[in-house]
């Protein structure tokens, strides 16, 4: 049975703020608390019914879980669907920045994405493509966000989310800098190398000024028919493709 | 000022059954109407604030519109925030079946997409990269639902979609068929040829087992993480791009 304070708690997680101040985020779904669990993630709570329990198999002992009825998970439910089984996440401490990974490989840069289900869809294709590390600006959505989290279908356990000062970040990783805009080269005529930036901008207005003069290779997507704009997920697909493509084809 | 029949009629369209009994549909929005005006498209009513109608500049005498106030655009709007013009679109009737253009290219072919954003996304995304017509199962999520047509983005005016049974339709367009697979040859060794069909199947169970035994050409967009599977539209997008960079690059 849920006590007031573990539902107070866990709707609070729904804002940001608490979020922040509690150090924790809501999983939700067999599947995506199931990926959580086997992360390096510390799931602090665990609420299921007696029906998901059975379905999930044996837990760690580590894991302090309630049996809950569906009628206590709909209360502290985000989806209007609930799914049986809500987990409070510990959200990690960064404890150094990861710079010396982070300057062998290719990670994504987003500057103030807005849309929940679009940093949701990123997360989620870019760890298919194999990318590591998403480093976004400090007015980009909120990761733990529960649309967001939702959105990922569980591969936030598997990629590392950065929030920083992005022009400061990308001036000190001193990487090549990609940056997806309307005109530039051919993204099918770029060679990514080992190593880089890509640098996506917000839904309605791009990179921002700050950031713009730090792109060394403005990069496009060749446009074929008339629409005015690609959705950011979509382009942020069309690059993470074309890196894994280069890797794999030699 | 709208009256009873014209609310009634245009809050009947957000239901399939009388977007098929009227042949019409809602488009929302400045941009959007202005690129069904300027289409092949019929557009039959056109409900706008005075506000709006300024901003849309002269209108051809042959629209027929109504100015209203942005209170009687709230009552048959279905966005959250109505954007002051609201146009009601014929659904065009497709007189003969363009087999012979289709034989020339590349297009998509959509089993059993449910999600209307997914559709819409997706129609955006193909009409960027130049991918003129869609066929979609008869069980697809209809290309005029409000939220469909809110997602193209305006794209749905410039792209040919077609409702049909898509294993005799595959069967008599007689082209080399690609599916989108979770196994198969990699897309970034797949030739795509000069014309052809690429099959994405549904959210959840992929390409139906009625239609697997019809495609030629298995292929799968290589993981390099861990993710289970991508989202309809991402994937989607992944084969446009690849269509895209092959017919750009020799």
């Amino acid at each position: 049975m849920l006590s007031k304070a573990q539902i107070s708690l866990t709707t609070s997680l729904q804002h940001k703020k608490y979020r922040k101040q509690h150090s924790l985020f809501i999983v939700e779904g067999i599947k995506s608390v199931m990926e959580f669990i086997h992360s390096s993630y510390t799931v602090n709570s665990l609420y299921a019914t007696a029906d998901a329990l059975t379905k999930m198999g044996n837990l760690s002992q580590k894991i302090k879980y309630t049996e809950v009825t569906a009628a206590e998970i709909q209360k502290i439910s985000c989806l209007n669907s609930p799914q049986g089984v809500l987990a409070l996440v510990e959200i990690p401490q960064e404890e150094s920045f990861p710079w010396n990974t982070i300057r062998q490989q290719h990670s994504l840069v987003l500057d103030d994405v807005q849309d929940p289900g679009n940093l949701g869809t990123i997360i989620r294709t870019a760890e298919w493509f194999g990318i590591e590390h998403i480093i976004c600006s400090v007015g980009t959505v909120d990761a733990y966000n529960p649309k967001v989290v939702q959105a990922t279908m569980g591969s936030l356990s598997r990629i590392q989310i950065h929030y920083t000062d992005l022009s400061t970040f990308i001036e000190k990783v001193n990487l090549p800098t990609y940056g997806a805009l309307l005109s530039g080269s051919s993204i099918y005529e770029t060679s990514f190398g080992q190593a880089g930036l890509i640098v996506m901008g917000n839904e309605g207005n791009g990179i921002g000024t700050e950031i713009l003069p730090k792109i060394q290779h403005p990069v496009t997507i060749p446009r074929i028919g008339q629409a005015e704009s690609l959705n950011v997920a979509v382009a942020t697909t069309v690059f993470c493709s074309e890196l894994a493509r280069q890797k794999l084809i030699k």
